[in-house]
């Protein structure tokens, strides 16, 4: 049975209290290979929930697709014996984890308790593109690098999201969003993030609607990037790309690549819990997004398109006026 | 001139205070490409100091190094151009940046207000291997993965780690260390943090001596994961490896990598500030190393290794004996 959580037993030690030896909960890690067409994309090491999404969000921010008329199915492989368990239900051809994975936008833990059984071979995904897609190419394989999908320098790195984006960021105009809800967006992402809450070890990344006014998606990963890349790859197979009438929460820094990640789905903004880097900044002001950092509940730090973001004093004057 | 800050102007947003614009002081994120032998590793996102032991650190993690022997030359590539600014002192091949690098433990930010004149060229390292030492094979390239250099499941990821170690842990009756000092060390990783003070963006990773009783080198990054490279690659220039009577302490989470790493150098010690993975516990376990997480002044949670830490009642017993 896979889960998202394990227990074990550990020694808790306070200055007072001396040690207490108990059971904890912690966030479960496993590597992931994903292969697009069969040919091994990357591997990741992550939280095993959401494993399709993961590995669609994953291509989409590599470039490889952006819609989901780009994905003919997404499944898992048996090693030397093809691929298992699958059955066909509209495009998407699904096992019952990717049903999970479709109909339930914040259900990270639900395979806790589930009777579906898996195996080390649920820990290879495949994605078969459709036929109009280009395939991966030696290019693309080639680019493919540790942490990054960066060039070798700042400026190259940038270049590259805007040649690889298909979702130019120019519905600024539209979007804007009040201070105030911006600064509660962390406390919305982390009373979504079910496990956290027992582990303590994940990161989240929900995707907020400012039409509806509230999160469409919360996922939880051990690893920052691929609860983005699971966010973004249930928007895609949901056929909600481009983003553009919502934010992207991070309870993490802000590094280029989540701003990378954002660009590639045309989020026009990110809000993170922590810091960004100075190429975030870049790239963020390059695309036209709006960069929230340092985000807590009654305070926050934009360093691009400060303009989406509406102090109090202008809805009061709007309200008066 | 190279720097791991930068300053942007940004808008502060407070509940009560309205909109202060000012400038702010973020950490610099870039890339670099990882060769050896002049084939391309792997390219991180990294903050641009202490390339060279990064570089090394990394290569040390891969299982391709092990000991100071192994490296004939560490250096810049300048693109289409060879090496460039290389002199060699001793056995290193070293530019002024390594020579930096190598003399000063903690020197972080040093390189901000230096001299030294970099250009993009400089994201790209080369590491010389001796000849005694097997080039990086077709095996290694293959394995070599995004986040990770595990394999597709947690048992062969474990696997690969007592595979590619040439350190095991068999010291451990020796090693003990007590409690207080276990709790203090997250306060003195960050005591020596200097650019995180200023941004609020970096991971540190240290290593503290058992014997001196303080922190031989502190290192700082946008990826926690170079963060720790950086600290080993220092420690097998110095020739340090294997690391039997060192601690090493993470401002992050205990994943599974950076416990592999830890054992890649012979720690017998992981200390982090939050929380491990399952299997971050599972390695360290296996590997007979201690794990500690969630490490504050006042508190810690012992996962593997207990026997290492000692509390206070038996310390003072041992003294009133």
């Amino acid at each position: 049975m896979r889960s998202s959580q394990a227990r074990v037993r550990v020694a808790r030690v306070t200055k007072d209290g001396g040690r207490t030896h108990r059971a904890d909960t912690l966030a479960v890690e496993e590597p992931l290979e994903i292969r697009v067409n069969g040919t091994r994309l990357a591997v990741t090491m992550r939280t095993p929930v959401h494993d399709f999404s993961l590995a669609v969000g994953f291509a989409l921010s590599e470039g490889i697709i952006n819609s989901a008329d780009d994905v003919v199915s997404v499944r898992y492989c048996q090693k030397d014996q093809g691929p298992k368990g699958l059955h066909s239900v509209g495009r998407l051809t699904v096992t019952p984890e990717t049903a999970a994975d479709l109909v339930d936008p914040v259900s990270l833990g639900s395979y806790a308790g589930s009777s579906n059984t898996h195996d080390t071979s649920d820990n290879v995904v495949d994605i078969t593109l459709a036929p109009h897609v280009p395939d991966p190419t030696v290019a693309v394989q080639r680019q493919l690098v540790v942490n990054s999908s960066c060039g070798l320098c700042g400026r190259q790195s940038l270049d590259e999201v805007h040649q690889n984006g298909c979702y130019p960021l120019d519905a600024r105009s539209e979007f804007t969003l009040d201070e105030d809800t911006v600064m509660s967006l962390p406390d919305q992402l982390s009373e979504s993030q079910k496990v956290f809450a027992k582990t303590g070890g994940l990161h989240g990344a929900g995707i907020y609607d400012i039409e509806i006014g509230e999160m469409l998606v919360v996922r939880e990963d051990v690893g920052r990037h691929n609860a983005v890349d699971k966010v973004l790859g249930w928007a895609l197979m949901e056929g909600l790309l481009p983003l553009s009438r919502q934010v992207l929460v991070t309870s993490s820094r802000a590094s280029f690549e989540l701003v990378q990640k954002a660009a590639m789905a045309g989020l026009p903004m990110l809000v993170a819990v922590s810091a960004p880097s100075s190429l975030a900044v870049e790239l963020a002001k390059e695309s036209g997004m709006t960069l929230v950092g340092f985000t807590r509940g009654h305070r926050c730090v934009i360093y691009a398109g400060e303009d989406r973001i509406i102090p109090p004093a202008n809805q009061d004057s709007e309200v008066t006026a």
